[in-house]
């Protein structure tokens, strides 16, 4: 089969996740989460984030972490405010809506979210006076990195939670590929981000984990019986052992940071491949993500020699193709892509 | 640590599943299920089951498969019969009721439903002239094994089909045990289950694999756009492989059937040991479960020795416990249950 | 057509009613209950209550009513306990399941519910190991008088009430026929009910009015934003004034009060009446709904001389019935049904 | 107190409507919809909609309709398309994310969607590659007259249905206000509207009733179990009568017609008096409700003068205001919207 640079969840997990799981394996421990592992690496990560107060919980997937997480903070009138181009108002099936909450869209620049076009939102929706009979904006939802592999700097996402902390409502970070961020911008760290947000997922699955998310309340603010309502969500493993081996692991010996960062070193070989190639740009991305505007009659034959993942329609005659790299991506791969690339474009 | 005889999820997974994540790491496939692993799995599946126009789904835990499948079978203003202990009942945080259905509970006998009772609730139901401002039975909800250990007949679990078809109403099983009923009481095979109820799930997590759990949807009654609504409810994997190499391997070779009959080999010598140790039985169960009757103050005193689970107050001076074998249960564990029963006892 | 005794539903309105209607209806007057008429009724039933610190809201209907007040009292991982035969459980179409929340079902005596049960209940939850993977009691519901048209005491109610109080969970009383059960046992006044419970409403619907419930939190705990999760809930009334003029005028002079007293006056014949046919009661009740076992040969006679209703089946061959008086019940309905009886029984 | 433009549900009900009350007051009939004067309502609309088939059903209010019907079609993984501006996505307190569905978000051209703007999102979504993880575009929602007060021509709204109906989606058309777009635009009349869209309301709380709206499915396309659905919502009224008896007064004798044209002249002379004094118009609308953009300094003293509904902020300087005239509204009131204008501007 042709090399994939499709997503980073196309091969399995870091090998030394695969290695604690044979370790462990006949450890007799209980169930849902009270295991030793779990219990090791929630401290690995309280440390990590310089954050003794945090409370982290294990959960298996992305979507399930967006949809719990904000279910629990928001009260049941209220909405979550995000960019357009947000994954949890795109690509989640409507999970948030399915919880019973609105997603509130802003306007996205280059995936990211503009503080001054959220204190204005704000500030008119408590100025309408019909507000009581429109969905209160009860949360802020970023992604960093975002969608489209941009990265907020500090002063953005300190804007954005001064605004959130004015209005009393929790920001929330959707760290589905925070590995990566951490790697590309290394000054956005784990304890900047347990300071100045509220809660926030440290993304496995995307990141050398067999699947799994790490979600941090920061400030003593974990929802009551939170537990109990994964539970609810059908979202408690039994197993809950398979999530603590995979984190402990990936906050050992840093192993979490060397994973983003040799994803980041090859997302800028790749950034590197395409511009020699001639290829344009959609964004400028320096995280694991490129993008590049392809026309419509090379994406066949490109797909044919290395897999890239279809992002949007650009116009009748273009499209928008992203090209991921990940913890697992190698030389050969990259190799693979310069070859198609001469070849095709 | 002493050892535990607590569930059958106090291990990780069968070696044969950690050899195959090894095996099969670094294979790059597509996600949310299109990968090979995955394919196959579902083939062999369907094979086991004799029952070529099966629909197979991988899930990752019990209560979120129960959740989905109920609420994807149901029509909105419907119900769903199980008897007052079934797990969707008690054990599941009203994760069916969060889905917007109600549970209608009949009385259990040793865990299981009685058709007759079954029958006359659909008429009474019926014959209701208020009916329509009720909860409409929509579907049937049965577990084999059952959560006392109990096991349905090929005659009474046919009995509980017929009546559902006569209403028009499917009959789903949930095999969160079922690799253990399978031994325990191989006429109800899986081709026979197959081919008796509408909808049923093969345990993966109680049965040798590190979480998952396999749909069945045997009727050509697969809901429409299920992938789409496993992911509103926050239950796709992004890596669906994960699912796959599990499942492909427990039906490699009968794996999963000789997982069921180690747990249950174990059921019965821990049966054999609790009888000579003049324990006194609460049922009569030849699964991997099996349920004692104990009084308040022996209690603490075996804990220490053996770990076993709390299953319920029997009066005021006794408690039901359980014990539990299961795929991964050995010798050592039973002679220490056999020494902490000859010191307490 | 013939006469009915079906429900305390099949009339219009007490005529003071349709005449405030008149009398107010071009005076123009601000949407969503900022109506003047709301305003004033609000402050008479506080006064009614003897509870200036109570927050009153009115809408439309019973199911909605407990729909509401149960959806916003209960925390989301929650349920409510009713007794078996409590209107939640039964004939409310799964309302309250829709909302996520698991109805847990007591056992009913006479309608009611028995303290030492409700205890016994809280009690065992709790001190059950796995309570977190169940749905904890979040509050309890009571119907007063309840749908067998019996009464709490005092006594009853108090004891009721303490338990809650010792669990920190609110009690909340279904009053859609209240202004009978005031009228049947005057000790159990709107000031001792406002007192002892958490919450409860005052029914309008089935005691005169053209619709419309009465709520009535009275421990300063209406839920924040109450009028918006109305809204979003789709209960909100954009001429919130029907409902004020409504209540207004039941708390006017005491009409609410004589609506009520009428319809257990001939309650009361119709049970003499009864009891000279030497009808067989289900059970004793002394408000306006009254109870009978009848031959199923008997039943389409009587119906084609006197409007009754199908209560349930009570065995093979006979089946309960329910005579209902309402405030709008008139001596020659009480003389038809005494012909018919002659005539049938 | 100063005469209200504010909104059309400031009064009461047209004075027939009270009077059918009182007419019917004590004739007993059967709860739920199965009163004699409900049935005569939904004929009398059927031959108004010249629409035999059709299935019509009487629910208390807009908010309420709209959740219902928009739950009832769509399926559980399936959003509704609006415009932005479309009541559903404002000012309903996020009622259908309630239950569980999306909004889906086009853009509006004074109020209404554009139909290319519809074929465009439906063609871009199934050429997503990933739409299985996006929401479905399930139905298509509009509102006519539109929040603005626009409408549509028979073309457009023909264009829209033949998009729907291309992609197998219902088209439905909130009427809040259709008595006032009957009038306006008697091209568009409800044997059209029946003919070309899949579900629609009539609406009477803005247009003369009490309370109510009737909802019509046009193609024999009545969701199953309709009523039990309602019920399970909380909308069922136990005395349906006064939803009958309403709307087969508002059918009789084109009472209905008669006060939709009503407040549409009185609209017309609103726009006059409006253009008269010099006033900046925010859209062209031919309906009952006319939109003026105000200095911010003048909005006070006009408010004190004369009842005006706040729309929206224009700019730092200006807001934009709404006078609405209704079935209500009298010629003093026209009078004295004159003489403040010449005060105040």
């Amino acid at each position: 089969m042709r090399p994939m640079l499709v997503s980073d969840y196309n091969e399995g997990a870091a090998p030394e996740i695969l290695e604690a799981f044979q370790r462990t394996n006949m450890i007799q421990e209980p169930g849902y989460g009270a295991d030793q592992f779990t219990l090791s690496a929630k401290e690995k990560i309280k440390a990590a984030c310089d954050c003794p107060q945090a409370a982290v919980t294990f959960l298996y997937g992305g979507t399930q972490t967006n949809q719990m997480v904000i279910d629990a903070l928001l009260k049941p009138y209220e909405g979550v405010l995000a960019v357009e181009s947000g994954h949890i108002n795109t690509h989640e099936a409507g999970a948030i809506e399915y919880t019973g909450h609105k997603v509130l869209a802003l306007p996205e620049h280059g995936g990211k979210m503009d503080p001054d076009e959220l204190a204005a939102y704000l500030a008119t929706f408590y100025a309408d006076a019909n507000h009581e009979h429109m969905v209160a904006p009860g949360m802020v939802y970023i992604t960093h990195p975002s969608e489209s592999g941009t990265l907020y700097t500090r002063e953005e996402m300190t804007a954005i939670a001064d605004i959130c902390h004015q209005y009393d409502i929790p920001l929330y970070l959707d760290g589905a590929r925070l590995g990566y961020g951490l790697a590309a911008a290394p000054e956005v760290d784990l304890p900047f981000i347990a300071k100045t947000v509220d809660a926030f997922y440290i993304g496995g699955t995307k990141v050398g984990a067999l699947f799994g998310e790490a979600v941090v309340f920061t400030k003593g603010n974990e929802p009551s019986h939170f537990m109990t309502r994964v539970k609810q969500h059908g979202g408690l493993l039994a197993k809950g052992r398979t999530l603590g081996v995979q984190f402990d692991t990936l906050f050992t010996d840093g192993l979490y940071f060397r994973l983003g960062q040799h994803a980041v070193d090859m997302g800028m070989k790749i950034r590197d491949i395409l511009a020699e190639a001639g290829c344009r740009f959609f964004i400028d991305s320096n995280t694991n993500q490129q993008f590049i505007i392809i026309e419509n009659e090379k994406m066949e034959p490109l797909n044919e020699r290395i897999g890239y993942d279809f992002w949007e329609a650009y116009d009748a005659d273009h499209t928008v193709i992203r090209f991921c790299a990940s913890w697992a991506t190698t030389e050969e791969t990259l190799l693979a892509l310069k070859e198609a690339l001469a070849e095709v474009m």
